[in-house]
């Protein structure tokens, strides 16, 4: 078990009519507040509305049009200078996980003077952020309980998980209510998304039999909720723990004494967005089985035999090889079955740019430090299999 | 699922050498320690030199002697009167959660005006506290994660599980070489601890396929670990990942969205304790059997089903009544098998306060409300049958 120093300070007020208490919450951080919102499905929602009144008597500068994978510019740069020329107090950012994201990298730019990407780029480490508090309308990413934002530059096809303990949003609003329109691909796609993030921390070399009880815990559960929530987009108890396990995706609560895996199918699916802007969860679904078939060998066997009996129920007294090839094809099948397209030809990606994308992946994202180290070969491998 | 509003800003320093992260936590907070811990097995694993070389030029107060089932007199007033009089800026534990959860309850004295029981007692609420940093030398009670301490005050028998948000331990150092020399007995004890916890939690009536999957991973690895502690005291990757599984035991976090259990065989355990000052751990371990057989019914029936095949890995096509029999006797066999005595008289308790108990319980622990609500006559059957 490795050591690691841990915390969450995040408050999470969940459930019904939990936004009852956003006028409390942002009573602790002053008048002025950046309200950040995607493109207007929280009108559709009432939630805009619903956060102008419980907000009368506040100096709210708003941010509108973050797009999904948000962009540094306009969105960051455009939120750094709204926050300095109003003398912003606090952020409020009711949407998704990117305009979560987007809102963190706003948070760290608004106190600093020089360019934000400095502090993005890990060039210079932010001293102080303003506080961020969230209304959260998308079960996914995790950002609600996490440090992380990722943004992306479109010029350099950068994508940059950027990460700073300063980030953690104060406080999360979570009503299951406002996922009830969420569309079925946006569900699925949240889905595969909460499903990579726990497998990342599941799959590496040293782990414990309570965070592998966690982990597969969470893939059972969003694997039953996600396909109520299909069913019945407003099944509340199946919304309800599909946001909470989505929640948990990222904080590290699942994989506190892991050693570090390297997330290596974030690694591969950051270039995937940022060279073609495609939705995360879905590049991340059509990766991940590619990925666990590249990379099943001797060594790693033991873990996805254990994943196969314990995630899929895949019958323990098979030969080891076939648990895990059968639990390699099962979760394949799995991300097909809620609908999410399993070949990058079918998002618009072709084969013109794997050699590139791959070379952009191995400078840039450390996967030769990955539970198995993957080399430029690897990677172009993995994306040629995933066409 | 219900409504929840949750955070643990604790920051928790895991692992081998975690002590050396003290003098930059105590940094924070000024120069004037309380120290406080228990008997001095401390001193005899060096932990407290250690500590007083770490903490050169402070000024350090120290409150020594602090039992099991911290009392509150003399050990939570004296101090308060040392925190007044030295006018202290922080708490250092260091010890068990006997230890911590004094530590606590002085930490909220320390800044109030009036007798510090209007606190425990709930007549008064806190408006402040000292911060307290520990370091942990037992894994059991959950304390150095949660909000919580549990204080005796021998004269009236009270055992009162005394709580705020105000009493989250800043920072908890937890090395699992600290842990290496607590006894078989201690260790065992800590293990019911935290098993009863989780179950606390657990038997409910409104629970998550992903808190019961966190629920039933912490049991396994609790059962599995204690056993490896206790054929080799000094397995670290044991001692770590039980102290870890211990360390969630009351936060919340197995729990988020359940309903409320009412706790029961606390609230029963803590009358024993309180009248006899048993181990409360083995107290726990005596109640939770014969509690589960008194409350076995068609109503909770699929909740021990679902225990028995998931936790003890009971066959589950035998017959719903037979699986949830051999859960609980699975129960009690693990407990027995680890050391634990199974019998109140094994402890020193016989039948003749055992009504009077019943009705301490029934009057103070709120178990009407309980999963499965307890009269004063429920209460003393269990009593009875634990004896």
């Amino acid at each position: 078990m490795q050591n690691f120093d841990y915390k969450t300070p995040t408050r999470l007020i969940f459930g019904k009519e939990s936004i009852e208490k956003l006028p409390s919450v942002m009573a602790q951080f002053g008048k002025r507040i950046l309200l950040t919102y995607g493109g207007g499905s929280i009108k559709k929602i009432g939630l805009y509305d619903r956060v102008k009144e419980l907000l009368k008597g506040y100096d709210i500068v708003e941010l509108s049009g973050i797009q999904p994978n948000p962009k540094y510019d306009p969105s960051v740069l455009d939120g750094v200078r709204l926050c300095k020329e109003h003398n912003i107090d606090v952020i409020l950012a009711v949407g998704g996980g990117s305009v979560l994201d987007c809102s963190k990298a706003i948070a760290a730019g608004a106190c600093y003077d020089g360019d934000p990407w400095d502090l993005i780029s890990y060039k210079v480490k932010a001293q102080r952020a303003l506080p961020v508090v969230d209304i959260l309308t998308l079960a996914a990413t995790g950002s609600e309980y996490d440090t992380f934002g990722v943004i992306s530059r479109t010029e350099t096809n950068d994508k940059i998980g950027y990460g700073d303990p300063l980030l953690y949003p104060v406080a999360s609003i979570l009503d299951p209510v406002y996922t009830f329109s969420v569309s079925k691909k946006q569900t699925a796609a949240g889905c595969a998304d909460a499903m990579n993030h726990t497998m990342e921390q599941y799959f590496t070399a040293d782990t414990t039999l309570l965070n592998d009880g966690f982990c597969e815990s969470m893939l059972r559960s969003l694997m039953v909720n996600v396909r109520k929530c299909l069913d019945n987009p407003e099944d509340y108890t199946a919304r309800a723990e599909f946001m909470l396990c989505c929640t948990y995706g990222c904080n590290g609560i699942l994989s506190l004494g892991n050693s570090p895996s390297g997330w290596p199918c974030h690694g591969i699916e950051h270039a995937l967005s940022g060279y073609y802007d495609i939705t995360h969860g879905e590049g991340l679904a059509i990766i991940t089985p590619r990925w666990m078939r590249h990379i099943l060998s001797e060594r790693t066997l033991p873990r996805f035999v254990k994943y196969g009996i314990n995630v899929f129920g895949i019958d323990a007294s098979l030969p080891q090889q076939e648990i895990a090839e059968k639990a390699i094809d099962a979760t394949y099948r799995f991300f097909e079955s809620i609908g999410i397209p399993m070949h990058l030809r079918e998002v618009g990606i072709d084969d013109s740019r794997i050699d590139e994308m791959a070379q952009h992946i191995a400078d840039n994202e450390g996967l030769e430090n990955a539970y198995v180290p993957l080399t430029k070969q690897d990677i172009k491998e993995i994306l040629m299999a995933s066409l």
